[in-house]
């Protein structure tokens, strides 16, 4: 069996935490890892590294790449969508990728940002699920509604199949319903939410889709001749500029929505695996540890008299004082203060921000790169000041700019530095003075991280003043 | 008349903005100026700055000369207190001054950190209070109370003074009563709240403390001699080593507990002046600008469906979902999160956070120095960043450190670098190494403000390593 996780999360629910650039899968919320780390780790007793592949944005391959990788997953296994076109594109790319490896295995997708508490039920369910699809049908799994939830899909289960124990036929798929229908589902019973976990062969939802999709179908197998795989650093699969402009064609359309509501093979399987889709900050008292007045706070909180909170912050210091039902994300550019009822509207808090134009929707100060990351410490007409992380092994793009100086000091490590035609070992409490246009290079070609300060000095001090030379991360 | 403001506020009610090191009365809290620049901007129409005195504890001596110095307050002016014991000693310090100069005259007395919002009458209380004083009495001003308060002292109106339109005997004073009493005052009419504000002759106050605090009174003289003011930059008046310790022996005692409801020489002015005494984050409310649903914003908040709330922030953006009766108070290294309804105990809080020695409750990260400030940028194990800010004309202590080595970037301005026997001038976008152990002085004579980064690396990279061989405010 293969896995598949679509990890296609923009990430504006969990805001200011989540960023464009770094979504919710991304990060650590709950658990011992990102939640993409713990989704792999939770598969890995049934599905070897090398049999698990990912769907992500193509801004968000690096980093997935380099979070996956420590589980095992080989980074050729990740598919990079040049743009979200919702969950058909992205399981199909998936699907048409893995029918040149196997088209009759069975392929079981997965969110990348859900919680599962019973991982133990959730095997299972997904062995029996392995056997009804390998049957050739369209499995998924539902979950027992605890609340009349109007922000997900709903399934009404139909007959028993036949010869199965735990396998239902479905009667029909239900959108987000109104509030009343909701309820009237939990009362009448035998509805499930659709919690995005699917299984099937690889022949089987291609033929469904070349059904009830043609226009996917046929573009699928263009696009899989147009991916690449030649970064030497991170050979993730992308698609080339023509590979790009078909996938940028395709309809945005979910699998529900274009497939399992069409098809005729689908089958139903309920799962009592204590599920959470972590959909808001509202959702960590559902998934993390409370305290005894129902409090979920990170260790850098001092409260006095809080009850029913959540509080999740970083370095800084937060003091509560009476707190009900409250929710507080600080993190070190933005902060969020929200009612626990109102965490629904973070999304379109973060949309007005968006509007504005505010740069801390996109990035956090501290921003993942291939090679590492950086973090700002303080920006200011003029200067800017930045640390910058290299990994061992890494280096980033032989480079200069136009418009301004860096001053570079080691605070830990040893860098190995590119300046115009020189070789310069930059060891701790070193400096070096890196003159406008010139073309340079740092490096960590040792075991330890390296850490710099840098200060950078000019009439511009933005990401845009870049040349790139060289690079190792074919971001030339 | 002499005008004497009491600034002894130690700042913790308006933590995580007031600080130990900068309490609230050298803050920007509401109108244009910090609450100690209001306080002399609100005297200068009835008292030239030449009359306008100040105690303080020595902490904040450098940074209220500095705020006052600007409204032309001769820092000589300035009496700092070794150490706070309450306004019975810090009156008769500034009346023993006073004394010399000229016995007869009326000194008005004013807390630091209040608010009138109507200066016009109050300046006409004043002089209507001078003439009061002048014939020998204490004159105490009291405000119209507006609710149960139970924070407050209390006044209790007596007859009308003969010969006078204004003024009454006190019945008397009555400490911060409980709720029921507080309610009984406001029913019954007649009852006034202390606020802190009292004129009086210098000789009367003296003879008065004569009679009531006769410990005190003794060792005013002894204090007064020895008194210096020896320090160039900033010629406030300090106690010498011998004074220091008499003023730590005196009694710890309010001037209306120890004289004011003692003596029989006292007088009350009713004073419709639109006061408030600032005393929690909540006042807010009363004395800063409103939107339309009752909110106290800065301008970095984005905010939906709030009401009744303040949110004060710095540089980071705040946004807020959903919030009613909310305090957040939001700084670099520390954020508060409060209901509306427990301003009140901020103060234990910070207490609680004093006994874990978190170091946000003495620093926040900018610290005011008599030649500029600096401010921490980043600090984690083996560096720290930092960015310095020298004002035009000072330059730093001569020193070394034991500890750690320093490099220096000039982000704008010119330095003046006194390198063991070297002198360099530093421009902006250059960089210099300062040794560990070398003597080392950074001087800004220039014109205009000098910043620069500083990364400091070593084994131990906190204040403490510091060895200073010269300094022009005497800190050696």
């Amino acid at each position: 069996m293969f896995g598949v996780i679509l990890a296609g999360g923009s990430g504006t629910r969990f805001w200011p935490k989540s960023r464009e650039q770094s979504p919710k899968q991304l990060l650590r919320i709950v658990g011992p890892g990102t939640m993409i780390q713990n989704t792999v780790e939770r598969l890995l007793p049934l599905i070897p590294a090398d049999k698990i592949f990912m769907v992500t944005h193509a801004l968000h391959a690096f980093e997935t790449c380099r979070q996956t990788k420590t589980f095992g997953v080989p980074p050729s296994q990740l598919l990079a969508e040049p743009v979200a076109k919702n969950t058909a594109a992205a399981i199909g790319f998936a699907a048409k990728v893995l029918h040149e490896k196997d088209p009759d295995a069975v392929m079981a997708v997965f969110p990348a940002d859900h919680v599962i508490k019973n991982p133990e039920a959730f095997h299972e369910i997904l062995r029996r699920g392995e056997e009804v699809a390998a049957k050739g049908f369209l499995v998924t799994l539902g979950i027992q509604p605890t609340r009349a939830e109007q922000g997900y899909g709903y399934i009404k289960q139909g007959q028993a199949l036949e010869d199965s124990e735990v396998a239902f036929k479905v009667e029909r798929f239900i959108e987000k319903p109104d509030a009343a229908t909701a309820k009237k589902f939990i009362d009448e019973g035998g509805y499930f939410w659709n919690c995005g976990v699917f299984l099937w062969k690889v022949s089987t939802i291609l033929e469904e889709i070349q059904i009830h999709l043609p226009d996917l179908y046929e573009k699928l197998s263009a696009i899989v001749s147009h991916t690449i795989e030649n970064n030497r650093k991170y050979p993730y699969r992308l698609l080339d500029s023509e590979g790009a402009k078909i996938y940028g064609s395709l309809a945005s359309i979910s699998i529900d929505y274009g497939v399992l509501e069409k098809s005729k093979r689908v089958a139903l399987i309920p799962a009592k695996i204590q599920w959470s889709d972590v959909g808001a900050w509202d959702a960590l008292q559902e998934v993390a540890e409370k305290d005894a007045h129902g409090n979920v706070f990170t260790e850098n909180v001092t409260a006095l008299d809080c009850s029913g909170s959540i509080i999740q912050g970083e370095e800084r210091i937060i003091a509560a004082v009476g707190l009900k039902d409250l929710i507080v994300v600080d993190t070190p550019d933005a902060l969020l203060v929200c009612n626990k009822n109102k965490a629904q509207e973070v999304k379109q808090l973060v949309n007005q921000l968006k509007e504005k134009n505010r740069p801390e929707v996109k990035l956090g100060v501290t921003v993942q790169k291939p090679w590492g990351s950086y973090t700002v410490l303080e920006k200011r007409d003029g200067y800017l000041v930045k640390r910058i992380d290299v990994n061992s092994g890494e280096r980033l793009s032989l480079q200069s700019h136009n418009h301004r100086n860096e001053h570079w000091t080691v605070v830990s490590g040893t860098a190995l530095v590119d300046l115009d035609d020189n070789q310069i070992i930059l060891k701790e409490n070193e400096s070096l003075f890196i003159p406008l246009k010139s073309k340079h290079r740092l490096a960590n070609p040792h075991g330890t991280p390296l850490i710099l300060i840098e200060v950078q000095i000019g009439d511009k001090v933005d990401e845009d003043d870049l040349i790139r030379y060289k690079d190792d991360y074919d971001r030339c």
